[in-house]
């Protein structure tokens, strides 16, 4: 009898960002003056909010008394929170119920484990370069995966393809590329996964740094989404969550495989929901503490375009860092982007993420964060300004 | 081209625990002013530790603030709560190494996460009866199931089965039955798996509760076990952390198929672990709170023990609650657990988990939970003992 799930071997041998940790470490541990500049990984630098940090203690103080204290959870979420997150799809014009949303620890998880709803034989399409969860985990299922090519010519956006997959994620704004669809982009996808019986799994974790009118921060601002859509959104990068660990899922009950069901199903068997505690901050940073998060996405967004325009006037092709704190760096001389990723480290001591990491098609990219601090951020500027 | 996963549609319509809940809201909302008592989920009911509850809250703090801000954590969690961990075995005689813990969400994620590891073809044996996770999430990857019954002349202990599984799910102390492992009963398992190349799962969740000398807290107290074993463990029963979710998987490096690699790989891809806040909280249980929380298992320990001294005196057939906060109990007429649930929640206004819910083995038997407040278990000894 065969034992070990042989789709994990056939995996990467480790996942891109711990792979970039590994270089990293032992460049530092080279070099232990070298002043780092960190740009890889996309994880956030301003605190939390007051209020979040707030609404966090107030119910961990909760928990310690007895009249107070909360065990499991509802296996959706505190309809609170659900509450919290219609209402901000509401002000995004998706008229979304709270009876819809799934609470989770983070859209990576739920982005990962999606694909146990589908038959595991039927084909799993992603975008290339992408983010690389979503095809790693379609793939330890044992599901084929349809790769997109996204290329420079097309901006880095998809076609729609010819073979006609059982499922298709699209990630918008677009890790690692930055770039963000429009509602014209959109709308003939969920016509075509409509005709097609196309499931189309949309990863919104990234809409709060949509800045441009035209394009959209959430699938279900289509009509007819709902029918054939799942939606993936987190706190992470919107409210710095990314050691808070608390995002959502959006299943309708319109869904036309009956997938809210089996959803619901599939999580109350599997998980026992997020923290009470990490709920209540959730529901702060989206109420209370709102406009303080957003005043950290902005922050973010004035580093993205500082970077952009001093590497625009500096020579370089780049994509993304109006709609996403990512800005896509085409390496300047046809090296690869794991070559300049180690030139980058060594010369200028700045961790970039190589585009190889995210698809064959990222191959000579770069992904550049805008996440880190502002200083950081101007003096990787000033670095790769002087060519 | 099949679309969903069918396995998902063979499982029962809704997890039992929903079921009993959905119960439960109809007949309240019937009688609204009906006194219920609850000793059907295995909630806990005392509050956190107050030196839990402190580390949450400064870790909060430290969240707020620039200079102390974390991100995403380790893939396999903080150093701080897996040395806390590895002390927790050491001090039970069990010589595990940091290195070899993975910090969860929970055991329940995990122990429905753990069958990816292995060929969706290969066979899983589960005990029955025994807590339905094991069988339902192998069930979803398509795994086929062997039963390993649990009858009441063998004092519910499964029998070393001749076909020969892929793994083998043991939990000690039992959920439901409430009975425990001794080091003698352990050890033949764990000559046949490394005899047989058979992979054993134990879950660990009620380690605390065990008071009988002779009765194992944990899998790797048994020479040998680290090649042949994973074990899943969990705050939530010991330290009150039902709503706060933090948990353990310890995967030691020694494992013969290469599953500590493995569970790194699937970890690292499809999640970003526990909040800090949490984490920190996990490791005060573990240390100052430590005293606290066996204040409060020894409190739901008291609870049992009067509640099973009553009904033995009343007639009633009973297992556990010696090593376990749960009462298995025989239905006193022949009568089905269900049959005997409804009963008693018409009647006596008591709700239960029909033993059914836990494998067809449970039949005739329902299981009580010790974890409520002293005055409710004091009342359904009073209303059981009047019959």
């Amino acid at each position: 009898m065969k034992k070990v799930n042989a789709h994990l071997h056939a995996l990467h041998k480790s996942y891109l960002f711990s792979e970039i940790a590994r270089k990293t470490q032992e460049y530092q541990a080279a070099f232990p003056s070298a002043q780092l500049l960190r740009l890889g990984i996309g994880d956030v630098s301003r605190p939390l909010a007051s209020a979040v940090v707030r609404a966090l203690c107030a119910a961990g103080e909760e928990m310690g008394r007895t009249e107070t204290f909360r065990g499991y959870g509802p296996a959706q979420g505190y309809p609170f929170l659900r509450e919290a997150v219609a209402a901000s799809y509401r002000k995004m014009g998706a008229g979304i119920d709270a009876e819809d949303v799934f609470v989770s620890d983070g859209a990576k998880g739920d982005c990962a484990s999606l694909p146990e709803l589908l038959d595991f034989q039927s084909v799993i399409a992603v975008c290339d370069p992408v983010y690389p969860v979503y095809a790693d985990s379609a793939r330890m299922a044992g599901h084929p995966i349809l790769f997109l090519p996204c290329r420079e010519e097309n901006g880095f956006f998809p076609e729609i393809p010819e073979e006609t997959p059982a499922a298709v994620y699209l990630c918008s704004p677009n890790n690692p590329t930055g770039v963000a669809f429009s509602h014209e982009q959109l709308a003939p996808w969920v016509s075509w996964a409509q005709k097609n019986n196309v499931l189309l799994i949309f990863d919104s974790a990234y809409r709060d740094y949509v800045r441009s009118k035209d394009r959209v921060g959430s699938l279900f601002e289509l009509p007819g989404a709902k029918e054939i859509g799942i939606e993936c959104c987190s706190l992470s990068k919107g409210a710095g969550f990314t050691g808070l660990r608390c995002g959502w899922t959006v299943v309708p009950r319109e869904n036309r495989w009956g997938l809210h069901d089996l959803w619901l199903k599939r999580q109350s068997t599997k998980t026992n929901g997020v923290a009470y505690p990490v709920q209540r901050a959730a529901e702060a940073a989206l109420t209370e503490g709102a406009a303080d998060c957003a005043r950290d996405v902005a922050y973010y967004m004035e580093s993205a375009s500082l970077l952009r325009q001093s590497l625009e006037k500096a020579g370089y092709t780049l994509f993304g860092g109006e709609d996403a704190p990512y800005l896509w760096l085409k390496t300047p001389q046809g090296q690869s982007g794991w070559e300049w990723f180690d030139t980058l480290l060594k010369e200028k001591q700045i961790i970039s993420t190589p585009g190889e990491g995210f698809g064959t098609q990222g191959a000579g990219f770069i992904r550049l964060s805008a996440l880190g601090a502002r200083e950081e951020i101007e003096e990787a500027a000033r670095r790769l300004s002087a060519r």
